[in-house]
């Protein structure tokens, strides 16, 4: 078998009928928010960045939406296609788990993990590579951590016809052999990072030759090898801004799912890394709250070994180690941070959305740390309540919610961000249990 | 964290809401054949089996059900709670296959990898512990192949608050850590078979200390625990009567799903192994074959290397190795009959479902053999199109109807029962791509 995608005309719509359950805009949350969202800067001049600066990394319809402030963005029907795929996807009651904590508060979990990959990954990975289809683009190239979003990428790429070059942490890359089959499956070549194969991989491994690698690392190798190809551009699965956007699917589907059920929510909690699955379900809510007055509860939950939103600085700094890319008004731990080695390798970012994070020095959202050993006990819990093993991730934010659940003494209505499936780290688990 | 279910009052129904397109009854095929499906034997006596027989391994209700002619049975409310976490399961058009396939034909698939395990085998593991765990049972045996059954199994045991001991065929024991890991998650303990703690694995170790294990070894080990345990019962995750009747909620809603769409089925393709998958898809589409007339083919789709429906005799045989099970009427290969190591760990087994043999010697359904890389290229092409990476089980339902699409001259309706998804089946991908 070939590893080229096998046909030319996927950009075509296929004629699927798409539920009106799912969304047809993109929320912005930039449309309602009190201040603008600091601008991104040029890492040379540090000035704000113009979109001609951001042309050799990315299609212009994406850099549109970085910056723009209209509220709503219409979907592709071709987006939307593929989204139906998977979505509206469920929110579900966790009456067993309710049961088992003997709690008086009603929680619930959307839950991302039916996708084609298990997580909210593809939920911005389909419009990203659609949109550098539809202006020509032939190669994507990304980084991954534990997997997920280099997966999702190569699920989209697949389906749209591009070709796609993945570099995944080091660590990740030795220890989950799994993610990078899925990645082969949908033809995409994936790499050890740091490479041989870009300066910026070469530059570390001469400094550090004994490195497990970091996200900002294969950033700054994969940007390098989109930059080089003028083919070719690059994807990031979260961060910038128009990958909250794409991730408001999950928010404004909630918000339509709820209603059907509860008058309110008083708070929702969801796992922050860089920070899409958060904003992905919290943004509609916060939207609501700036708009009518809703006061629903955010709470970003984060591994406390990579605290950037309790612990970091809120300043400009680079998005990855070599800076390469622009700086971004963000709370961070400094690029040169290596996180230690998590199970959830997703949430292993010195960084966080800067979109996120002016909500948090807003005080529009809360943020709370997270310790590993009780993620995987509030995960082992679900598990065995609700019967779907949350990915190590999500584990985070279903402990902030049970510790919450815990100590409720009013029928209070709860909602998890389940952002995926732990199907792939069960061996994360085995080692826990 | 303790590995024993958390609480005790895990039968009462949580109070869901249950769609009413997740089905009320399970239908059994049985009240439609032309003439009964042949009884199962004592191995002793070589007599019709008494319910009596069946006690120790089996809870009544599930005994009554294994002979009952009635054409439906009530599921229980605790029990399509539960099912309402993944059912329906969608029926998805595979559009992008068509066209990438330039087939006359429209592809339609039943996709059970939505389960929390990935595959339909949670179909029948939650009503089985029901009646067991309802009948005061606290504890459950069985074996697994590649581990789909002992993972759904154990996921049914814990929501359902029973214990679980699965033994599962050597080979896969080794082979696939992440499965076993899953049964773990869910409380559950998992032993190498053979093993030495049963007389029937310690025998077959002194007798074949290399071997590889089977799934006829490791029923023999699994059911030998459940007779020396009054607290414990045995449980079976295909070939038996009851089992295709659990599994038939796949069917009903297929036809209800297609119902909407099309105004008849040409065919249907399933994979085949016990028979559990292909049985659930196709027994209701035969009922409607044999009460009102309808001619939807039905193929059953079985891997080469384990042919016992095209190549195997059509008589009595042991379910297991050591002949600790009644005797069975079905296509076999014989109880010794060790299937080469192929990735489709669910289709390794020497028999085949006294019902679906039945129906295949009457001749109201078909089989055909898959060849493993047939399969393979089958379940590549359909990722690299649809996005869902079959297991390696389904891609020969797959393999089956792309075959029948590629030749087909008018716009017939195939239907592929897809019945999990290939996630942790990973390696077995890669090394074929």
């Amino acid at each position: 078998m070939t590893t080229q995608p096998v046909t030319s005309s996927r950009l075509e719509p296929l004629g699927t009928v798409v539920p009106s359950s799912v969304p047809t805009h993109w929320y912005n949350l930039a449309a309602d928010l009190p201040e603008p969202v600091p601008p991104h800067l040029h890492p040379g001049t540090r000035e704000p960045l113009t979109p001609p600066d951001l042309a050799p990394l990315f299609p212009m319809a994406l850099i549109e939406q970085e910056v723009s402030t209209e509220r709503y963005v219409e979907i592709p029907q071709k987006v939307r296609e593929i989204y139906a795929l998977w979505r509206p996807s469920p929110l579900i009651r966790a009456r067993a788990l309710e049961r088992e904590l003997g709690t008086p508060a009603r929680i619930y979990y959307k839950y991302e993990g039916v996708s084609p990959v298990g997580s909210h990954k593809p939920n911005t990975a389909v419009p990203q590579a659609y949109y550098n289809a539809l202006e020509g683009i032939t190669r994507l190239t990304t980084e991954t951590g534990a997997g997920q979003w280099g997966a999702s990428l190569s699920f989209a790429a697949s389906l749209l016809g591009l070709t796609c070059e993945v570099w995944q942490v080091r660590a990740s890359y030795d220890s989950k052999p799994y993610r990078r089959a899925q990645m082969e499956v949908y033809g995409s070549v994936c790499h050890s990072s740091p490479s041989e194969l870009t300066e910026a991989g070469r530059a570390i491994r001469a400094e550090m030759p004994d490195t497990t690698g970091s996200l900002g690392m294969a950033i700054s190798e994969a940007v390098e090898a989109a930059v080089k190809d003028p083919g070719a551009h690059y994807a990031l699965g979260s961060v910038l801004n128009h990958v909250m956007l794409h991730q408001s699917v999950i928010g404004q589907e909630a918000l339509a799912q709820i209603a059907e059920v509860e008058e309110r929510v008083d708070v929702v909690f969801g796992c922050a890394g860089g920070g899409s699955n958060l904003a992905g379900l919290t943004f509609p809510f916060l939207g609501k709250n700036l708009r009518e007055g809703t006061t629903t509860r955010l709470v970003a939950c984060e591994p406390a070994a990579c605290p950037s939103l309790t612990q970091g600085e809120y300043r400009y700094d680079f998005g990855d180690v070599a800076g390469l890319t622009p700086l971004l008004k963000m709370h961070t731990l400094g690029k040169d941070f290596v996180p230690p080695s998590i199970h959830a390798g997703g949430l292993r970012y010195h960084g966080m959305a800067p979109m996120v994070s002016h909500a948090v020095n807003l005080g529009l959202m809360d943020a709370i740390a997270i310790e590993q050993d009780d993620a995987f006990a509030a995960g082992l819990l679900f598990a065995r309540t609700e019967g779907i093993i949350p990915a190590p991730e999500s584990t985070h934010g279903v402990a902030g919610a049970i510790a919450h659940a815990r100590a409720a003494t009013t029928d209070e209505v709860i909602v998890i961000g389940l952002s995926g499936n732990g199907v792939l780290d069960l061996p994360a688990y085995a080692s826990y249990v």
